[in-house]
Order: C-alpha cells, then sequence, then structure tokens
C-alpha cells in the first residue's frame, strides 16, 4: 500500500456539509493501490468502557484521474458531530488512517480520529436554490443588438459592417437585449450575464468611469429598470458584471490624485508607490497587469470599501438584479468579498455571486465568498478533446475527475460552465468551424454538471480570433444564422427542461472504460432513473460496449424518441462519426407513460 | 518519481504570506524520493512575445516525516503578484509541475502555473505582536491562592487539606492571584491565562450563569480590575476564558425556557428538538457531549450572536483583557467567529484569540478566526517521548515535522504549546514522577518554536491523575515545594529573555540523524547566531555527532556559562542520562563580549 499517496485532510473537498444532516467524506489513494475502504464513524462523545463506539459504511470509488483514485462515504451523524477514521485495504494488508497519522491497529481512544466538530446550517454552502437550474447566457451589450440609434455614440459604425477591433464602436445597447427577449425565450435560455453596462471609457466597459450611471451609450437607469423586469416577467435572471479590481484612467477619484497628486484626498484610493505618477515605462502605481488605464482600487481603505460595498448594493436594492459577476476577483482581498457577501446577501438572500478566477479556487469557494467561479478548467479540457483533439476520452475524463474532486460536490453542481467568453477565441473557431464538433461540445456543456453558459452567438454560429475578433456584431439576419446549429442547441435546452435528472437532481458519474479512447460516457442518476450520455469525440464510427444490468428495463432514446425494450448484461452502442445518444433507463415503466 | 505522492495546492499551508513582501511556497514529496525542487517564478502579467518571463530558485528541504519530504521557498514578488511551478529531479529524471498537473516540457504559458494572486496587507497572519515573546501561565483560579476568606463559599476545605472532586472549593479567587504577582514575576512568566471567572455553578466554572458577572466566590469587578491593572504594570498579559459554545444549566435563558418551555421567548437560544424538555437517558436538546447541564448555544441567532459579541466587546473595553481563550471552539460555527474578531479586535487591535482545538485545526487558522490553538498534538508527542517512552527521538522528530508542517510557519510562531492543563492528566504524573524527564520536557517547551504555556504548580511539583486530580491546590509552602525544579524552569525563562533566538526570533529547525535515536536535536537561528540544542531523551549517557563547520567559531555553553574555542567540522557531544546542552555559536566573538 503506497502509504505516501494517500490524501484526506477533515475540510474543503475532503470533508464538507453536503446538506444540514449529511457529511460527504473523501479520500484520495494511488490509482489502482487499494481494493477497499471503509468509513468507522461515530459520535465523539459515544464512548463505552472507555472504548469509542462507532458504525461502519464501505466507501464507493467515485473516479480517477491520471494518478489517483477517490472515495466517498455519506454520512449522517447522529447529533450532527462526527469523529472518523479509514480502514484501508489492498489485497496483501490492512492499515487505518486517523488525525495522528496511520496506524496497524484499529484505536479505542476517540482523539485518534479524524473530527469534523458540528454541522451548523452555516456549514452548508448555501448557493441560491435557482442556480443550478439555470441556463446562462452571456451578453457582450455593446455586440448584441442595437435597440435605440439615438444613444449611438459618435462614430458608431453600422451593424456587423465590419470586424471589430480594441476601440470600434457598433451602438449595441440595453434596449437591444429587452427588445430580443422573445429570441432568448425561444433559444430556452433562463439567466443573462452582462459585461459590465457603467459609465466608462472602452467599447468593453471594464474601465469603470462611474459605478453609480449606466453607460449612456448602453441606455438608461429606466431602460436598465424594464429589462430587468421584462426578464423576471419571462423567468429569465439578471447578473451584472462589478470590476472592483481596478477602476478606470476617468474614475474621479483618480482624475483628483492626477490634478491634485500627494495633496488629493483620494491619493489612498489607490496604490501609489510615489508621486508625481508617471504612466511610463511601467505605471508607478499598481494596476491590473500593467494596464495604465487601469488603477488598482485600494480594498484595504475602509472609505475605499464602503464606496463599493455601496455600489454592490445599490444595484441589488433599486434594480433587483439577482447576481453579481466580479471581475479580477482573485486580486482582491478576501476580506473584502466576506464582507460584500455579507452585504449584498443581506438585501437578497437569494444573489448569486460569481467570481473571475482561472485557476485553482478553493480559497475563495469556503462558503463565506463566491458561489461559483468561471470554470476555465472545463473550458480548456472540451477544447483540447473534441476542437483541438490534442487529448482523448480517457485523458479528458482524467482530468475532468481531477478538476471535480478538487470541489465539494455542491460547488461543483454550481459550477459556471463556459466554452467561451469575451476573453477567449470563439468556440466554432477553436473547432475549425467543425459545427459536428461544436455539437458535441453542446451536448456535453448541456449535460454536464454545473450550470452552463452559452456566449451570444455560439448558437447560431459567430466565429472569432483572440479578443477582440470574439467579440463581432450578433447576426440577426436568419439567413445569415446556423438554423441547423441554433435547433440542435434550443433542442437541448428543452431536454434539459424536460429531464430535470440533467440540470440539478441527477448525481453525476463518468463512466470510465480503458477499452474505447474515443467516447465519453457520463450517467446522471437519482434513485432508479438514470440518463447515460455517450459521446463520440471523434470524426470516425466507433462501438462502445459496457456492462449494465438491462434485464427488465427499458432504454429510451430521448433524442430521437424512440423506444427499445432491453434485455442483456451489456449495452453496446454503435456511435458515427461525432455520433451521440442520450439514454433514459428505468426499472420502472417508459417515462413518457407515468 | 513517485508523482502520486507529491502534494502542492496554492493554499494553507503550501502558499502564504509571510510578510507583506514575502511568500512561502511549500510542496512535499515522498521522503528521498527527490534530490533537487526549483521554484520557477514571475509576476503573471511579465509575457514576452507570447512567453511568460521567470526566475528560478532552488527550494530547501526543511523537514522530513514518517513518509515525506518538506520543501520551501521564500519568494518576493516584484509587483506582490505571483505564477510559479515547480521543477521537480531526482536521479533519472526532470519533471514539471504546475496549476494544470505534470508535464515533461517547460510551459511557456502562464496559465500553466499555480497562482497567488496578490499579497494584500490582509493576507499576512495577523496575530498581536506581543504573543511571540510571551509565556504563558494557566491558572484554575479556585485552586491557585485564596486571597479573601470573606468570598470563600459555604463549605469550603482547607487548602489542600484533601484531593479535589468534581464538587468540592477551596476557596482560590482573583485576590489570591493578585497577591502572588510577584512569585509570577519571580518565576518569569509574561502572560497569565485564567479558565473562567465568570458567575458559574462548578467549581470550574464551564457551566456559565452570567457571562456579564464575575463568579462571587472568586471577587468582584472592582478585584478583576485591580488585578488587570497589577499585571500589566508587572508587564503580564491578562487572558480571560470565554465558554460560548454551551452555557450552564442556571443560564437565566435557560431556565426560562424549563419553566414555559415553548412559550418562552428564549425557545431559539437552543437547540431544542422538542417539547417538554427532558434531561434523560440522553438531552432532547443539543449539549456539551451529552452533558444536560451544558446545553449548547444556538450561534446562529441573532440574538444570541449579538449577546455573544457583548460579552466579547465587554471585558475587552470595561476590563482591558488581553485575549480570549474560546472553549470547545471548533463546534461554534465559523461565520460566528469571523465576527466575533472582528468586533474584538476593532476594540483592541492587538488582542489574542486562541480557541481550544484539540484536532487538525486548519480550518481555524485561515486568518479570519484565530491567532493559535492549543497545541495538544505538542502536548501528546512530548508525552509519548519523555514520560511514556513508547517513541524515540527520530520518532518525534517525524511526528513534529508532520504537526510544524500542516500549518503555516506565523501560525508554528505563535502555537500555544503546552504539557498539560486542567482537563489531563499532571505532566510530573505522566513522568512517573521522575523530575530528571519533566526538566527534559521544560528544556524543551521553553525553546520550541511557538509561545509555551506552564500549567500552575508544575514549576513546583505539583501532581494529580485525570480531572478532576489535576486541579489540586498550589503548594505555597516553600519546604513542600520542589525548589529544584522552580530553579530550573526560571533559569530556562531568564535564558530565554536573554537570548530572543530562544523566543521569537530564532528560526526552528529540527536536525534529523539517523545514527542515534535517542537525541533530540535542533537550532534556533538568525543571520549567523545559531543556539544548538540537544537533549537527552534516555536515562542512559550517549554521545552525539553531527557535521557542523565550527572552524574559527567559540562555542558558547549558556547553560553552564563556559566557553570553548572550536575547530573541527563535526561537533560531538557526550550527554549524560537525561542530560542537555544549549550551545550558543557564533561567527562573531563570543556574544557576552559584544
Amino acid at each position: 500500500m503506497d502509504r505516501a499517496s494517500i490524501y484526506h485532510r477533515p475540510t474543503d473537498n475532503y470533508a464538507y456539509a453536503y446538506s444540514i444532516d449529511k457529511l460527504h467524506i473523501r479520500i484520495r489513494t494511488k490509482k489502482n493501490d487499494l481494493k477497499n475502504i471503509t468509513l468507522l464513524y461515530g459520535d465523539p462523545f459515544e464512548v463505552k468502557e472507555n472504548n469509542w463506539v462507532h458504525a461502519e459504511m464501505p466507501m464507493s470509488k467515485t473516479g480517477s484521474d491520471e494518478l489517483a483514485d477517490y472515495w466517498l462515504a455519506v454520512v449522517t451523524p447522529p447529533y450532527r458531530r462526527l469523529r472518523y477514521g479509514f480502514l484501508l485495504e489492498d489485497n496483501q494488508s490492512k492499515l487505518y488512517l486517523g488525525d495522528k497519522g496511520f496506524g496497524d491497529n484499529r484505536w479505542t481512544d476517540v482523539a485518534y480520529y479524524f473530527c469534523f466538530p458540528f454541522i451548523h446550517p452555516s456549514s452548508v454552502f448555501n448557493a441560491p436554490k435557482w442556480v443550478k437550474d439555470t441556463v446562462w447566457y452571456q451578453i457582450f451589450p455593446e455586440r448584441f443588438a442595437n435597440g435605440n440609434r439615438f444613444n449611438d455614440p459618435e462614430g458608431t459604425l453600422p451593424w456587423g459592417s465590419t470586424n471589430p477591433t480594441t476601440t470600434n464602436f457598433f451602438g449595441g445597447d440595453l434596449n437591444g437585449i429587452s427588445k430580443n427577449i422573445p429570441y432568448l425565450k425561444e433559444l430556452g435560455i433562463s439567466g443573462i450575464y452582462l459585461t459590465p453596462i457603467f459609465k466608462a471609457h472602452s467599447n468593453h466597459k471594464y474601465d469603470t468611469i462611474d459605478y453609480f450611471e449606466i453607460d449612456p451609450q448602453l441606455g438608461t437607469k429606466e431602460e436598465m429598470k424594464e429589462l430587468v423586469k421584462a426578464c423576471h416577467e419571462n423567468g429569465i435572471k439578471v447578473m451584472l458584471d462589478a470590476v472592483f479590481n481596478h477602476c478606470g484612467f476617468y474614475f474621479s477619484k483618480f482624475q483628483h490624485v492626477l490634478k491634485h497628486q500627494e495633496n488629493s484626498p483620494y491619493k489612498d484610493w489607490f496604490h501609489i508607490k510615489e508621486f508625481p505618477i508617471q504612466t511610463q515605462p511601467h505605471p508607478n502605481y499598481d494596476t491590473f497587469g500593467f494596464v495604465a488605464d487601469m488603477p488598482k482600487l485600494n480594498t484595504a481603505n475602509p472609505l475605499v470599501k464602503e464606496y463599493l460595498l455601496n455600489v454592490g448594493r445599490y444595484w441589488v436594492k433599486e434594480f433587483n438584479i439577482d447576481g453579481w459577476r466580479l471581475d479580477v476577483a482573485n486580486e482582491v482581498d478576501h476580506h473584502f468579498w466576506r464582507e460584500f457577501r455579507k452585504e449584498v446577501r443581506a438585501i437578497k438572500s437569494d444573489l448569486f455571486l460569481l467570481g473571475e478566477i482561472w485557476h485553482d479556487s478553493m480559497p475563495w469557494l469556503r462558503g463565506d465568498q463566491f458561489d461559483a467561479v468561471m470554470n476555465y478548467p472545463f473550458t480548456n479540457n472540451v477544447i483540447s478533446l473534441f476542437a483541438k483533439q490534442t487529448i482523448d476520452a480517457n485523458q479528458f475524463i482524467e482530468k475532468m475527475t481531477h478538476v471535480t474532486h478538487m470541489y465539494p460536490s455542491p460547488i461543483n453542481e454550481v459550477s459556471f460552465n463556459l466554452v467561451g467568453s469575451h476573453d477567449t477565441v470563439r468556440i466554432l473557431t477553436e473547432c475549425s468551424e467543425d459545427t459536428a464538433r461544436l455539437k458535441q461540445i453542446f451536448n456535453l456543456l448541456l449535460t454536464f454538471t454545473g450550470t452552463p453558459c452559452i456566449f451570444y452567438g455560439d448558437e447560431i454560429g459567430l466565429t472569432g480570433t483572440q479578443d477582440p475578433e470574439c467579440r463581432k456584431c450578433m447576426i440577426w439576419e436568419k439567413e445569415k444564422q446556423d438554423q441547423d446549429l441554433f435547433k440542435h442547441i434550443q433542442k437541448l435546452l428543452g431536454l434539459r427542461k424536460e429531464y430535470t435528472l440533467l440540470a440539478n437532481e441527477g448525481t453525476f458519474r463518468f463512466i470510465q472504460v480503458e477499452e474505447n479512447k474515443d467516447v465519453v460516457a457520463y450517467t446522471r442518476s437519482k434513485d432508479n432513473d438514470i440518463i447515460l450520455i455517450l459521446l463520440n469525440t471523434r470524426g470516425t464510427k466507433t462501438n462502445y460496449t459496457i456492462p449494465l444490468n438491462l434485464h427488465g428495463k427499458v432504454i429510451h432514446d430521448i433524442w430521437n424518441n424512440k423506444e427499445y425494450a432491453a434485455n442483456s448484461d451489456t449495452l453496446v452502442a454503435t456511435l458515427d462519426p461525432y455520433g451521440f445518444c442520450f439514454l433514459f433507463i428505468s426499472l420502472l415503466n417508459h417515462p413518457l407513460s407515468k
């Protein structure tokens, strides 16, 4: 048994409250090294004759990455307190693991066991309930639709007349979004995420001038209120983008400091290293990256903190938005985010908080800061598998198993999964404009654990390389839209609504089969119901076989709406190039005949 | 190279801000598996020609436990932001490790590297500066000294006339502590920690009746103020014990619920499962353990929270105490502790917060809750080594290396190290009353990294088995005290003051030598100065040899105040049974001739 590679610590992804009465206990072991793991557990204070009273439960393997196996036990502690240890077994030996390390014999003293002291209501990760059911649609307002020509900035170019640059404008606005709610409804999404709409200098508006004003090019506060109202009436949530790491160069307080230098009362709003302020070669004040136009805000200054908390509260209170997406969230301090969460949640208890973090995000996802982060590791692995084909299905499963096991389940369930954004190459362009591959990507995105987000225009075939080209104008002429793609995605969204297993209800599990490296297979399941999803990641026909007890079961092909009686011990599927199956399998009767 | 056992995650003990400009990056590898590790690091935004610009730094091995080696790099990021990865080398191969896993080649894309996004002032663990210099003395007020006979409860027994029971009283009080400040000064301690002094039912007073009153048996508020004032005048900090997990049975709100049952407005102050309230066989309300006399408080109730925060604020504000020791801290919710820290620190910015947690405490030590926890893993390992002799010096070093590497260094530096408390068997009793072993334990306690705590009476030879026997009356008659032991501990405290390397100044490092399993060796060092400490853990004479360049150096035996010229490549020490050395070695001249 390889003891050095066994990892458990009673925190984060290894021990957490799944609900007010259930704890998840996980452990990592070297791949294929262990045969069985048993959880030994009980209340810390149940001691009889100096002997700690405990129960046992076999742990189940929930997946493997390249190097490790992951095991899970779901426990309901009788008094909300838990002490626990592991009995580890391979073919030769037995070993115990507890808070003080490994041991050859079972300890009778409870002090040797790991401790999860108490499940409080606040121990449970509390992302808003509605998030798990949401399908997001990301809108870059300047490029989605021009609803009002009177607010177009000077020099606005005709819609879609040329490629976007870092400085040109096409006149998209809030009114354009409101007018296209029927389109969003038709597609079937249930939440929109708008990149920044506050007064700013650039076309992307990540360089805020005034956090309390709508950019006049995008509309008015009245129009914003109407947009939120119309969305809510149509069952669509609204999330805005807040840029608190830095402001724009033309933010009044920074301008004041530029003018008055060390005499400005706002000098401590920023991180200025020396006066006079210089922007070249590197700015002599902290910025986002080395961008002189984006001075970093000093969130440790109580005045700045209060100002930004006010911003956070204002748009929730006055405009009834449903979520905040927080830009460059990793570079703002944790203490600020803790206060931010408390303040905005006090106004709207089910407000969603999404952080922009591209790397390992555990420190922001401990329940006191964000509900989710933008899942770019998902994006990268999906692109490697389907678009660039640099990894095979097995490697994809290992990599995604690694990512999902980095976090507690409740975090994965609301993970903000995306296949592209205003910061990346368009997904169709990544696919070399091969829509067969793109469809497979959407099949995965819309049935994976977490909440999917569609970047505006991806559904009708918008292309574009890295920013600013990925921010092209939306195409509204039906004849220029890829209608086949639109219908495919629309159908997926419909299935997601019809089969709640695909959305929030079903436990996600990969099927890891060594023999076929072309097919990604996974299930979403609950009780006796299971949806099996098979995706051929390659442009060649393939056969896929998995052991599955199908005796007496009915298989319903929910994509093609066909039904088969099954009576075998294996499921064999033949998949066309980039072919796929969504199979509903139930012990009960046909789900549609309920 | 054993990849499965390599562990790093950019959080907790593996990546943390040591100061506003320094990051510590640590990694764990299988014991003796790797030869070299190099940290590759740079600013996330320094990219030239699509190639991330980075520097390199060799990592140093800071210790090994039974299964793993631990490596450290100390980095100063030029712009407070860091991306980094590891170059791992054994005799055969090279491997890279970054945020997306292992790779055979060095990545040019910064996205493949781990991220520590920004060092904020609030990223730095901020235990009060004074804590590192403090030597604590734990007092159980009812048993330390009876200063005022007029407040003795009915039935008070003559001082020390019999062994303590769970119900008897001996009349110790606050005035008794005040009167003995000269004794504490003579011993040389600099902080007292008092177990609870608020109005309660029992002799231990962990069953609070009134959090805003001093127990009349212990004294008055006036006497408490005098005690704090007198301590401060003598350079002694004062820490009180707060029991917020539960109250006592006679707490007025609980009594109200007992009387009025579900009609009491206080019913939500507790976790009552059903009415009427029952205490048998198990209480039908949550309690500490299954103790019906200690009903658990519902800290999720805003009224309870505000009440307890008020308690926290009151004693700081009105009595100017310096610290709170927080009882059963692990069973109270994290959200409560975050607010508690914020509130009491707002009144006194250098207040010390110590949690009672016996097991892995990482979730409470992330900078937002406690400054330290009671280091019982230290206690247990010390007892196993010296008192029970069930582990040898090598095993002790491995176990303590494991413990210290579970936490960031700033946490270890203020770790509350103890060798016994009101909750454990007396340390002299653990040593089978062998003072030679006890002295070695104090030699270690008072020179180890962290802040030591002496349990009242341990310094003069008090004995006793498990609670209540470990709570005997302090012995004040000189002739009954172990004066030799007292002088030994007094001398250690003196050395600790004279040589700041032994307290807060010196970096702690074990010396791991396979050959001699009897001797615990470690150094405290800074710049060119080093104190080498050798402790023979066994009752037999032993020789201890370590490679050490002593050419041109002077060795000063600071215990015996002797000086030796040294000119060899090894240090050879002969240690008597339970013998020890404290050797100050400097490249410079004799430290006393400065």
